[in-house]
């Protein structure tokens, strides 16, 4: 146990800060409290004394009774100047922010660096699942050739639940919104942007590329439908939304899109909430590891490791991405160690072949056509998949095989 | 990265000692070269140059060119004598003997507070997987209720190989044999000792609880036949040998038994010699590590990952124990803590109802004889187990339900 009292002062008191609230409550041990919680609503009824709030953020950030910040809030652009101004004030940040992390990486890698401050961020990626931290302390002398993993616990939980309880994809989203499973707006969740800001900053741990968001395609099950679970579900197979950084060659292949996987995968019987990521390398071999990739005490807990490690004043090492700096201070754009120009084998459901217009389809290996449904299992040049990238009006569910 | 630079002490040059020196060679950034290593048949043709080698321990242990020993011989007393001396010299030691480490806690843990030195075993148990540091530093703040795993890769070798290949176990055994998957003499392996050596060293690090080897339960496969694999797979089960240590009530309940677990377990798909580990904790709830729990290069990258964390002058924390020890420095036998008097649900094979005298059945739930195999169903007082315990002449195959 380290030897420092940390003093929380804590952003958002939504599911996951209520959810390190409770933990933080049961953990023994631990010298750790929360001393100040900065919320926006001032109307909602809130779990705990109305002393614990307050509704400015400066009270927390510039009167300095906290050595350790707690940033749990929804809103990346909010949430990134949070945590700069902290950590320009030389205070330590925890973050469950993938997608503030993912899109400002470089810039939290230099006020790190130039503030000396720890900013550490397990909950961001897989919840529960300890990832980041043993990417970074148990791997850092493996070559590692394979990241890859179940991400979306709002995508794994609609996926099992068409599956097991036969129905479309609509009555399930909807019954997710409901029991707080899915946003209202599930776009982020559903199109594989979470999933991908999460494959980005696994990345930079396993291998030291600093990519931008805007440069990885991502593609969800946002269009998929009971017909392709009933085509995975015949052949015996399930589908998942991964998120995968995978070296080969030189280069790197890195994106987020649905796959199949098969009875044999150790991703098959990973269901509802659940995550899991399998950790490639050329020694340790393969490595799966699988927790609640969300909820409230499962990312709460996470967040709770994050602060018993700076306790013991734990920083990530950022090992595999300093050995790429060498001496440089300023991190190179990893595009030009990724690859686009290959091919990849697609299950593509489509209703009009208007549709796949825009995908550069190398050959077809199989074509099905019906009243209610049409698909296609074709090679396809990666780089053409960008030209559905991020467009709502696309309906073409895309699954890789 | 580390500052130190590490300079090792090797003692033994079998399958894992090999494994290690292949996996530094392949390591990049890594400070740590191996110097000398001590062997101790003069006649073997090794892989490497024999300036390498030495015969005698104290060219290692005495004259201090190394600033770590990495312990990775088969004999647990020598080891123990090698470590001892060694951590009595001031050096911080790398191990991967669990019977070792097991049968001599106590001491070693007194060693390491004596001397101020460093003792990590992340390759003793779990093989790849990073369970003990997990257990260590993720887990240090939950509340954890249970802890266990397939751990032994030689047992789930044979399974997976009987099941698979619609094999007996003694055709298996002398194959595994033959293909180095399981020892001349293999009693400790499918025994369910090495299981038990490994669930041991894992309830320290999960409870605090250090126990003595001979207090705790094991039985394994030593007995098992074609018959029970195809009583389980007539039942999509499959038996995979397990170790557990389990918070119930106040008490614990740790022991290594055979368990039928099913389809929809995360240990199913877990064959040959791939090991798991399931933690399930309050609020983290349950997660699950699967990767390689033998072999050559999976041991050696464990012992890899071990010798890199010394470079930052890692050693473990010991935080359960230490809060379990207060002010005490002696270790106190956990064994007050163990639950022995509770029924447990068994699968009983036997050939002869006198074999089922030492056992104190309280009710049987099933009973099936034919003329090849009879077993029962039944609950079974767990203390009533020590009556066969270690007992080369038990023919019973016992398997937890």
């Amino acid at each position: 146990m380290g030897n420092k009292e940390i003093t929380i002062g804590l952003f958002g008191f939504g599911c996951v800060g209520q959810g390190l609230y409770d933990v933080l409550n049961h953990s023994e041990g631990l010298k750790a409290n929360i001393q100040k919680i900065c919320v926006k609503d001032k109307n909602k009824k809130r779990k705990i004394d109305a002393s614990f709030f307050t509704y400015d953020k400066k009270e927390i950030l510039t009167q300095g009774h906290h050595n350790v910040i707690v940033e749990l809030i929804d809103n990346a652009n909010e949430a990134f100047d949070i945590v700069k101004e902290a950590m320009n004030n030389g205070v330590s940040v925890v973050s469950a922010n993938k997608k503030m992390l993912a899109e400002n990486f470089e810039e939290l890698y230099q006020l790190q660096t130039k503030n000396n401050v720890a900013l550490i961020y397990e909950g961001s990626a897989g919840g529960s699942i300890p990832i980041i931290r043993n990417l970074e302390e148990y791997y850092d002398n493996e070559l590692l050739s394979s990241v890859k993993g179940i991400l979306n616990g709002t995508c794994n939980y609609i996926l099992s639940r068409m599956e097991l309880e036969n129905k479309d994809y609509t009555a399930i989203l909807k019954d997710a919104q409901l029991n707080g499973f899915a946003e209202s707006d599930p776009w982020l969740d559903v199109a594989g942007f979470d999933t991908k800001f999460k494959i980005l900053l696994l990345t930079i741990h396993a291998f030291g590329i600093v990519l931008k968001p805007d440069d990885v395609f991502n593609t969800g099950i946002q269009n998929v439908s009971y017909d392709d679970i009933l085509y995975a579900k015949q052949r015996g197979l399930r589908i998942k939304m991964l998120g995968l950084s995978q070296k080969v060659g030189d280069k790197y292949r890195v994106y987020a899109i649905p796959h199949f996987v098969t009875r044999e995968s150790e991703l098959y019987n990973v269901l509802y909430e659940y995550n899991a990521v399998e950790v490639e390398g050329a020694f340790s071999c393969k490595q799966t590891l699988v927790g609640k990739g969300a909820g409230s005490h499962p990312t709460g807990s996470a967040v709770l490791s994050d602060i018993s490690a700076l306790t013991y004043d734990y920083k990530y090492g950022y090992k595999k991405l300093k050995k790429a700096l060498g001496n440089n201070t300023k991190i190179e754009d990893g595009i030009k160690q990724v690859e686009f120009d290959f091919s990849i084998k697609l299950y593509i459901r489509f209703q009009d072949k208007e549709q796949l217009k825009d995908l550069q389809i190398l050959n077809v290996e199989e074509e099905y056509k019906s009243a209610s449904t049409n698909y296609i299992i074709a090679n396809v040049n990666f780089n053409s998949l960008f030209n559905i990238y991020n467009k709502r009006d696309n309906k073409l569910f895309v699954c890789a095989i």
